[in-house]
């Protein structure tokens, strides 16, 4: 096996080599240098053998390691890295929970316009115990379906706003979040309730949020009216006033806006004041995702919050219970988000 | 060769079981299966390799193919993925940048606070082709230093307010940064320029910016004035109010808010409003890092901005210059930040 392995790795120095000159068993090496601080080894024996590893200029080659222990210790977090504050809040979480665990994270971007074996031949150069596939449409669907002949066994859950029903998935109902929100917003004498979605949306990044509303406006006998603003951070309050006063020339001025995002709730409240309008009061705004942002600032903005808390942490179960035992059933739940009523459109 | 790997992997089928189903040479199947897309292969000879690989269930096992090839095509990216809105946008952007280049991004959390020999062990199970240090003070610096013996010749780079003098580094001088922010508020009449850091910052995290405040405050004959804020961003503008209660007891209300990061300076403007100050005319802001955050919202805030873009193109360029020639001399710069003057602290 050393002399496999020594071969492969171009004649460097083994653990065994490492484990002779210190005086110590290979195993013991292996519990120096194998990422896990040990108790059960001694501060002098830990002083040992790295010294000798540094003397032999030994390097554990995670690649090698992988190799014989089956078992990386690292989860693929697939997901897009493109600026969100959603996304970055998912990072910070899952970052947190991961650390209560034997497992890091070694997150791989997944573009979605890459063409599939593209996407996948990236991320999978990645040595993995299993893979989290974050609000990855596409890519998720195609994995859970098609991941048996690419990388077999691979344990593998999708966890967000899409999810594929053939394997493990944390599912989040956006749907269900617009519905609540108009829902609120009607219960609360809100008509004229206007949607805001980036330019670029489709269906599938709407992931069932314009749907939602439009049925339920329809539902209750008012017009859904969908409006779109810029995706990008920089005009976006520009677009939104634009809006504003195109409404206002047709006569129809909204008494409710219901954000795709939050970062769009959170530049209508300037929009709203640049436009003569108060937020909160003559025009109420809720925001779908619930970042930190929407309750800080002046008008502290409703929303509908993705429960990430309790979505990275059920998915990171799902995942470390298939790695545990790979033939083991698969996991699926459907979770809701959860309104936070504040001041943007409370009625007092 | 295929021997070998094939018994390490436990008898799964090899490149060249795949090349001979698919009656193409191994190179032809490396080429469909590497990961780029290669014009040299007609889209029938590609369909008919993947599909053998489908049938025989091939699996273009990464760590075996690291150690074959010698590169993986990965670019470890090391940082700490705790939430920040700058940390978000250099993900983003080193995304975007590193997209244009042959080589894809694995971001692994570096945590400052495990022992050293833990952190790298986790980082270096990710077979890289080199890695790029951002804002990894302690991390990087012991990296820059020990990694000959951890990762003979590993290609590094630090990149960010912390860097690493032993290999190449991109830095970026934030004392500079406070030296020009107190400039341009003395220029514009400020002197009682108050300073607001988090309450677990240091030395380290600071990063040169208080240093740079306090230096030119008494190369300026004034007293520098540190106070300390909540780093939990829901506690911020609570924390900010409480401050500026306490000023105003003491008959000393400051005329400027230096803020040690953007977030504090967001939160700085309602703190304010609710202080019965007017944020930009009574007091003026300066953030310094500069995320997308402050240019909206009613009082636009001027930043002294950290150059991400320039950052990681050049950190990039860098390491790639490492990798294509391992023995090429270091490439080391320091950049500074800039200074842009919004409506926060304009003297009209």
């Amino acid at each position: 096996m050393s002399k496999n392995s020594s071969s492969l790795m171009g004649g460097r120095p083994t653990r065994d080599d490492v484990a002779s000159r210190a005086r110590v068993s290979g195993t013991t090496v292996s519990r120096v240098l194998g990422g896990k601080p040990d108790e059960s080894v001694s501060p002098a024996v830990r002083a040992r053998v790295l010294e000798a590893a540094r003397e032999l200029g030994y390097v554990p080659n995670s690649a090698a390691q992988a190799l014989r222990r089956g078992r990386t210790g690292l989860i693929g977090l697939w997901m897009c890295l493109g600026y969100s504050r959603y996304r970055a809040e998912v990072l910070d979480r899952m970052r947190r929970i991961s650390a209560e665990t034997d497992h890091a994270l070694a997150v791989l971007d997944v573009d979605e316009e890459y063409a599939w074996h593209r996407s996948f031949d990236r991320a999978l150069r990645v040595p993995v115990d299993g893979v989290i596939a974050f609000d990855a449409s596409t890519a998720g669907e195609v994995f859970a379906r098609e991941g048996q002949s690419i990388a077999p066994n691979l344990p593998f859950v999708s966890m967000g706003a899409y999810w594929s029903e053939a394997k493990s998935y944390v599912g989040v109902d956006l749907k269900a979040g617009a519905e609540m929100a108009v829902d609120h917003l009607l219960a609360t004498g809100r008509r004229r309730i206007a949607y805001l979605t980036p330019q670029d949306s489709n269906a599938t990044i709407e992931a069932g949020r314009l749907e939602g509303y439009e049925e339920r406006m329809v539902a209750s006998g008012l017009e859904p009216r969908t409006f779109r603003v810029s995706y990008s951070a920089a005009d976006r309050v520009a677009s939104i006033v634009e809006i504003l006063a195109d409404c206002r020339r047709r006569g129809w001025i909204p008494d409710a806006l219901l954000c795709m995002f939050d970062d769009i709730a959170i530049d209508a409240v300037p929009a709203l004041i640049r436009s003569g309008l108060r937020p909160g009061v003559d025009v109420a705004i809720v925001g779908i995702n619930g970042s930190e942002g929407t309750e800080r600032g002046e008008c502290p903005i409703t929303i509908v919050r993705q429960p990430i808390e309790i979505m990275c942490a059920t998915a990171l179960a799902y995942l470390e219970a298939q790695i545990d035992a790979p033939s083991s059933p698969f996991q699926q739940i459907i979770l809701k988000p959860e309104l936070i009523v504040r001041a943007s459109s409370r009625r007092d």
